[in-house]
């Protein structure tokens, strides 16, 4: 089976390196002939080009991996090589999850097919697990600590008692955060995973928009010195649940009970848990990155492909993303606290409060209209 | 398909009402078309009968899903099921862990296949995950905390300060413990599991008394002292490595580092992780137990059987157990120490000691000289 790569960076030199050494039957079917880059430099193998349509134009590439990053011209070549009968497996999140629908259209309508387990946990093997629990149960729902450098700085805030400042410059230090880190201190990173779990676990399309996201980027020290005396611990989650009609989906940190499986993740590590009624909740840990366990991942995809086990072939429909089933309590520190009278319960905090029982609607409504921009918002496990 | 299933209690009801069920249009291809039970008092459901030849000799029973527990007669209906043509499921590990050289072997002859998804991790889905690896990667070694039981001795021990006896009871009181827990404070139930996962991961068969096993029987408050005051926590490890000719597999408490993601898993949990080349380390949680979710693994094989997505057709290979290559340093506590004196490296106690670095074989040979009933031994992560 003859693939076409797009990118040769970190992921993409990856799967030619696995699919070149050929470790298993399977792998040795398999067999890179073109290899997208860049610019010149990059020409280092005589498979590589600069042209895309040497890999859009050829009838014997069958699948495009796509492990380019960026939203264009990824999406672009995705969607050429999907109309031109091409299946395409992707390592790239944020492009699909911005083009899903777009994408998986083109996919039916071509009767192709779009694989994206690299694309959220990289090599954690999330996806495929929820493809292979979907044959005996629906899932009802997930949740997870999709990011591992937001891990990484609340986990040693937790320990060392230290501000988010300088832990967010020692995980940049480390290099588990870019140099711009809004992706993932805001929980857009997270997000983009939240909406591809909502494809693979419900077969829904949702607008990214719409999934309620707050991130980690005002946490202080107080508010985890809060949520530890109280025997909690705080993690970034993405959830989303499934209900007739509709979703619900968002990406909040939340301070979680010290029994709690997920408070127990340290580090850099991912946990993502599915929920389904007979097998009930199954979890997966790893450090979800690097460029082996990703192109693991893709590698998988192009066996999935060529053994023709291929479960990407359900309906995808389009839902919207509802949150006032999402009902709960939240730790809100804000100085702008005119219009949170009516939600108060109790002060914990000069500025801090938790609110009654309210949805995450209104939760998310009252902070944005507080138009605060050190707010920071955690729901409290119950 | 038609299923003939073995057994109609915890998890042989599960799966029949998980198939009568049929949530999704695979399990809705399945029928339960008998069931063995034990006595007059379960003939519950039309579909009863006492007697197993009813099932052998129904040429339309394509598939037996043992779930009766203990070895005979399990092992027996196991095999002449194989021998007849028909694929066997089972969720019995202690049967087919002792039994696998010969059912395997049978299964081989009639060209049927076993499957064993639920006897390792109930519905955590371990062997699943490692049939999905092994297409890519070869599957290079696997540790886990396989019983919850003692796990959660081992964390209530910790995190309270209390002895192994008080704990004992408690989890017996809460029923994760049997009113016999010899299977579980003694390893032999993470024995058979390892032994499985040699099966799965490397397909060799092991002699399961090969695997050197060590339980958590004798552990003391100031065995957790002392691992505790050196910054690590005990788990009991369960662990196998795949060599050219022959395998390392034991059973054997561990004082972990606290940063080993192991170390933090609380309470009743399994966590079960394989290592290979590419996808590195992959991890798998839950609490590994339950009617439901063990049900669910048995009925996931029956779907693997119904698709042909058949991965034990893969040739078996008995291999020996060879624990010379496990090199580690031990702590051990014990009153007969008149044997051990070459091996001690330095002593933290009035009993205890850590050896030098040494095999695993030379470390369990000294302790079965010492011929001490109380002595109690750890491995030291490195």
């Amino acid at each position: 089976m003859k693939i076409g790569l797009l990118g040769h960076g970190v992921v993409g030199s990856g799967v030619r390196q696995i699919i070149d050494e050929g470790a298993t039957w399977e792998v040795r079917e398999l067999e890179v002939v073109k290899i997208l880059v860049k610019d010149e430099s990059e020409l280092t193998d005589p498979r590589c080009t600069l042209d895309f349509n040497d890999i859009l134009n050829d009838p014997e590439i069958s699948i495009v991996a796509e492990c380019m990053g960026g939203l264009e011209p990824a999406h672009t070549f995705a969607k050429k090589a999907l109309e031109k009968g091409k299946h395409v497996v992707t390592s790239n999140k944020k492009m699909l999850a911005t083009f899903c629908m777009d994408l998986f259209e083109t996919a039916v309508k071509s009767g192709v097919t779009v694989h994206y387990e690299a694309s959220c946990g990289g090599g954690i093997p999330w996806m495929a697990s929820l493809d292979r629990t979907r044959r005996v149960d629906d899932i009802e729902g997930f949740r997870g600590i999709f990011n591992g450098t937001t891990n990484y700085i609340l986990d040693r805030m937790k320990k060392e008692g230290t501000d988010f400042s300088e832990m967010l410059s020692e995980a940049q230090k480390l290099g588990y955060a870019e140099r711009d880190p809004s992706d993932d201190i805001d929980g857009y990173d997270v997000r983009y995973k939240v909406a591809l779990s909502c494809v693979k676990a419900f077969d829904t399309l949702v607008n990214i928009d719409d999934i309620t996201t707050f991130g980690i980027r005002n946490i202080r020290k107080e508010d985890l010195d809060w949520c530890a005396a109280n025997g909690m611990t705080c993690k970034l989650i993405g959830s989303g649940k499934h209900f007739d009609g509709f979703v619900s989906a968002c990406v909040i940190p939340t301070f979680l009970r010290g029994d709690d499986i997920f408070s127990n993740i340290p580090s850099n590590f991912n946990i993502i848990e599915s929920q389904s009624k007979t097998l009930g909740a199954a979890a997966f840990v790893g450090q979800g990155a690097g460029s082996l366990p990703t192109a693991h991942a893709v590698v998988q995809n192009i066996v999935d492909i060529w053994k023709n086990q291929d479960p990407e072939i359900n309906d995808k429909f389009a839902k919207p993303v509802d949150n006032q089933v999402h009902k709960g309590t939240f730790y809100i520190r804000t100085a702008k606290q005119a219009g949170f009278a009516d939600l108060i319960d109790r002060r914990v905090g000069e500025l801090a409060f938790i609110t009654k029982k309210i949805s995450l609607v209104e939760a998310a409504a009252a902070c944005a209209a507080a138009n605060d921009e050190s707010l920071f918002i955690a729901e409290v496990a119950e």
